[in-house]
């Protein structure tokens, strides 16, 4: 990829979803300037463009809770980034791990989670 | 959630990410307008609204990939939707699973594919 390919939207910004690549739990969306997206592929660290504050923020640089990219991809019509991370800390502000805390509804527990909390439990066991 | 409380942009539409509920994969971005979120919740279906096309449209009306809807989640500062969809095909126009399919880069495959690849082999065999 190119940064020329992306399609910035009137605003010079990029929506860019950030997912926790172990968990797959999308943990928040923000914008990007193009500044931000050479920032994050230079840097393998999530930078974002503050549409309130209109500024660039490297995320987690006060708070710590920074977010290790390991995998940067782009849709089809090239106008979202995808980022998957390693999270060092919760990603939303509130505390929550996830900024989608708040459901409206919601069928069931989907397996992913039944078996990462399986995975997860087996490897707890493991180490102690 | 009452509609009231979900942010819309300027232009009225509010970012909707669509997540595969089972493999926990992003499978898209679009948007909703008032409508096409009210029309989601009520036919637990997925509807947005396209700015080129400046219509609402039913996601597989035609095509037959349509996604439905298990969980629905806004984020804290209710300006972006989460759908975590059953798809009952390819979300992207080109016949991919996911729009995200170009990557930059990747370091390594996630734990939770490589889980969820062992678990749908298991089950596989189990069956046949």
């Amino acid at each position: 990829m190119k940064i020329e390919d992306i399609t910035f939207n009137e605003n010079g910004l990029v929506p860019a979803i950030v997912q926790d690549e172990q968990t797959g739990n999308v943990l928040m969306l923000a914008y990007m300037n193009e500044e931000a997206l050479t920032k994050t592929i230079e840097t393998k660290e999530t930078w974002f463009y503050s549409r309130s504050r209109e500024e660039l923020w490297n995320k987690g640089a006060t708070s710590g809770n920074r977010q290790m990219v390991k995998r940067l991809s782009y849709d089809c019509d090239q106008d979202t980034i995808l980022v998957q991370v390693e999270p060092m800390g919760p990603a939303c502000h509130t505390g929550e791990e996830t900024c989608f805390f708040q459901t409206v509804f919601e069928e069931e527990m989907p397996n992913r989670q039944i078996v990462y909390d399986v995975m997860a439990s087996i490897q707890n066991r493991r180490n102690n």
